[in-house]
């Protein structure tokens, strides 16, 4: 029982913090026999690196991923591997500002009171650079995954900058990879530019919604009743960090359907049932239908602001707080590329466990 | 690895189908010399139980719990508790509609799917019959948390039904034991009531929304990065059938807020630190502030309703089907005595875990 | 993480105490579709069952195993399979002798010392007939192996008894079933029933050695480094009560040999490669070779003796103490079924480890 | 669930082969507020360093090892603590004799048939090299015991090599860290080193018994049923590369005893409860009883062995191999630090479970 673990069959363990030497992600249970290298990795990475544009901290890590172990000759051999990334900005500065206060909407707080210690240079193990570990083993599980279910097509994107809504029906697949904010809007994408960059230069932050689908996904993945696959995916999902909710499907708003709006109808396709609509974001039961799986999440806005802020300090008196530093005004833009390594991780972790606990033989309809 | 378990230290297994002999929850982990009888998780299971007022199922279960071990002499013993549901409305009743066709919206088709083999007489393991035992474990938590932490209260109630929103300046806690959605606006309980009528004798069915807030949870409760409290509660609710979205606090409206709306101000209090919102929901960076813990679900209308739907045999050919029977309106108003045990587990399991990994020396402030 | 279970992928978890309204396994993992039904698991559970003879107890149980859940129509859902048996010899009798002294030798003192309470009539979690819950697991292990890998055959039979060993020159399979103390060495059966009637007569106990081996077991099996497969039969053999040491292959006498002795030579055969002889035990590197597997582990005499024995009381005082009751002279008879009831389960567990971290693409030779 | 993890609350996850980069540990729940530094943990891997004396291998390895997370400012702050240590001695050389061939009593075949990809320079995965790894684990554990129970003392020693047995009568423990076999009887001590002298000039290895002891156990620690303290360290040590036997106490010598000969007598004595024997090695029913924790295991010769010796190749034809290069004559000599590893692993781990699950509160005796 790893509290710094996720998945079943493919589990994989995050360590380091923020300021560190390193921080890094130990891959247990990947398949033997997966052709993966350390560049195949790092084009996931370099798409949730920082410093790319004026949307994202200008902290600049190289994030670059080592793959110290599991891999021989081009090939995972099914033993661990690790995958670890040096910290390269620690850049050295006067901490005495964050060191005994705490930050309003911040892990500071509760990190102290549980464990009577923290680092406090800059957020420890509760910063989002944990994510880049998620991100490199969301890399090992797509290659994965090509082996197993080629079909499988995993794509985030945002949908929501604050009030900023995207509209759906200007859903464009092609214009995900060509704007900043990967939003298949490209009207959304000029909006929210110039509205970021105004909440920017004021020291404001925002939050966001993201959407991640799995496409090609085969029926039949999820355990039931507590290793559900929308179950895993909301533990995937809520575990990242300033995540506050996420929903399958039609989510929140199932609440308010009746059921016969809800209840997606079934007819027989050319290669086997087929849905009228999807409701149910690709899930009955715990189990893929074989539809497009859909998963959204809300991120909160980022703590770290310039707006002055009342606070405590660690013996317990009055203060006020600005957080200064080079902070993501827009957290949620990042957390797309983590998003899709949660859903690659947790689909991977799936069709292992079918294999292993059902194998082959399923239902056959038709 | 169980996927039928939940929990790390208070391990809960549930067991059992909607249509066999008898079905429970196997708890390993309760600690010892915890004061408990039959009687008291029965009380929260009549809370649950089926056929009690017009709005929930007709179906007649007695739904007694039986404590088969891990209690002697009125106290848990350490050892694992047995905790068993005998089913006894089993009538006998007509399959053949519902044998060979799927039901659109439920998980009939990927049970057949992934298992190539399914318990036709009703849900099987999918039915929310399951949540029945569910309710005795988590019964048997709120005593333990009696013990270890006694200011802990648990409440639940329905917030939305279908496109009826209760009305929180109308937020009566002394309400929700008055009416029979557990809602605390007296005045929604009376729309409601009315709204679901109707339904019900058109045969259809409509979603809702629950909110379970826990008081009085201690600071420190959470394990990151990966058992953080609020994954294990996303974890927990996502679990219970029909559930497609989970919140924390602002839960999805946290996309839409700015960095210096979200953050709650910190001030020092009689008893520790304070804030002056909770937009958080009790959780920061997983871990508990010592706020209200906050937790919300929406779950989908039921699947089985009177109005006829497309559907497919098992040979793959085209039918309609309509699902009669003793289904409920509603399923979310019998959801809120699941969400509640199911945040009981989630504490009390935590409580042990922080004391196993983390013992009672936690950060002081002031 | 659940201390009354073991297993990955197929999941045992053990629950009830020796005087308590019953005691049973909640089987999770079981694949679906395994033809099984209560008289299947019945025929193991009577070879351990009580009273059969006069060197077992003479405490009678039924023993009688009820289905009650997880098996529909015959077979396997790939649901829960609850597995439950029913106390039924609770004889009202006098335990004020046993109630406030600890007995040398029996797990009373430290489940005190551990829980501050405990079930002082009879063993309470400790005692022996928790393993009636194996045998029962183990049924339905052997019958789900027999889908996945027929040729497996799984025996265990007792080599010693105190001093008295079995001679290896006398092995006979058509021996075990044909003797109480399934020894494949009649002459041996003999000397033991002689000697362990005077034990007995005596109100002594003695000590044994069992062996199981496991024929058909394919090649590959095992996940390294702390899922080995030997690793987890350690820890299977082990977990039994009063066993005090296991063995694989040439065990604690492979300290004796040189490496020119020990390594067992690789010749190729009809059907792959062969060994020439098998000190290993059918495990190199914690996989299986696709020789017999062969575990051996060793169970001390049972502390329920009529000598009287100095001991002290809850409150700290010296005393005496005899135990009267319906002791086995010699626990290790009962334990042959027990010890291959936990092979089986091992075994299952690492076929369907292997099938979901692997798969079938093994590595072939010639 | 990893396979390659072991413990409970305290888990390490080992990772790494025998000649990639690095090699190392993941420890998960290690408690924050322990002093550690890399030096603390040097000199617990220093002792099991190959190439110290001609007894052990005179492969060079520097088995530096560094924090890479996990600790901050000298104490250990509750997140993952990833110990890495760099391979140093990867000398380039001519795999070609073992690159085709199998080694008789080496991992490499099963390897192959389980993944059907194997690294074939030294062992990959499969040497033993990776218990470098628990020795750094190991020394972490140790440090987190000295602040939750400090008077547990834990140490390993020879007891025998191949068919030369210490001498109990000559047990002197000022004689273990004088001698290159770490034991406690001097006298063998020099009987040995002639004996492996030889053996090590003829290219022949032997097996050995290694036995660790913690002294200062509280009583109470194990987790029944599967849990149990025995059943973890049997675990624990069949681990370990070349392991094929373990015991607790008397082991397979229980086997030979009678009851009224086994039951460890109980007195009270001026601290609690005193045992007059302790063939029980510490454990009654899974649970520490206060005296001495006594653990035994047996690791067989090295395969690695330079008389010529029957196999095949991968293609399945005849062959014959010698296996050159440095390997160690006795590998049993440098187990004795890594089974003192696992033990101060398996009693961390304990201690934070009983400190979690039960609490403070357990019987008091007298």
């Amino acid at each position: 029982m790893s509290m710094n673990s996720f998945g079943h069959l493919f589990r994989v363990t995050t360590w380091g913090e923020s300021h560190g030497p390193a921080l890094g992600a130990t891959v247990d249970g990947c398949p033997p026999g997966v052709p993966v290298d350390a560049a195949m990795l790092q084009h996931w990475l370099d798409r949730r690196k920082p410093g790319q544009n004026k949307y994202t901290t200008q902290r600049r890590e190289a994030d670059e991923v080592e793959i110290l172990s599991g891999v021989f000759e081009g090939q995972t051999t099914g033993t661990p591997v690790q995958l670890m990334i040096r910290n390269t900005d620690q850049r050295s500065k006067d901490y005495s500002e964050i060191m005994d206060k705490f930050r309003p909407g911040h892990a500071d707080i509760t990190y102290w009171q549980k464990y009577g210690i923290r680092d406090y240079r800059g957020g420890g193990r509760s910063s989002a650079r944990e994510t880049a570990a998620r991100v490199a083993a969301g890399g090992l599980a797509r290659e994965a995954i090509k082996t197993l279910a080629p079909d499988v097509q995993i794509k985030g994107y945002m949908t929501r900058m604050g009030a900023l809504e995207m509209d759906r029906a200007r859903f464009d697949w092609d214009q995900i990879d060509e704007n900043p904010f990967w939003t298949p809007d490209a009207t959304a994408a000029q909006e929210w530019a110039d509205y970021l960059d105004d909440l920017r230069k004021s020291g404001n932050s925002v939050g966001a919604v993201i959407e991640v689908v799995a496409r090609g996904v085969p029926a039949g993945l999820g355990a039931p009743v507590y290793g559900k696959i929308d179950t895993d995916l909301a533990a995937a999902m809520m575990s990242i960090n300033a995540v506050k909710g996420v929903e399958i499907g039609e989510g929140m708003s199932a609440a308010m359907l009746t059921g016969d709006n809800n209840a997606d109808e079934i007819v027989m396709g050319a290669n086997g049932p087929e849905f009228t609509s999807n409701h149910a974001g690709g899930v009955l039961g715990g189990i893929t239908t074989g539809q497009d799986l859909v998963v959204r999440f809300a991120v909160k806005p980022t703590s770290s602001i310039l707006t002055s802020r009342k606070t405590i300090t660690k013996s317990g008196e009055a203060a006020e707080i600005i957080t200064k530093g080079r902070h993501d005004p827009c957290v949620g833009i990042r957390a797309v590329p983590v998003g899709e390594a949660m859903m690659a991780c947790v689909i991977l972790d799936h069709l292992l466990l079918h294999r292993g606990q059902v194998g082959e033989n399923r239902g056959k309809i038709g």
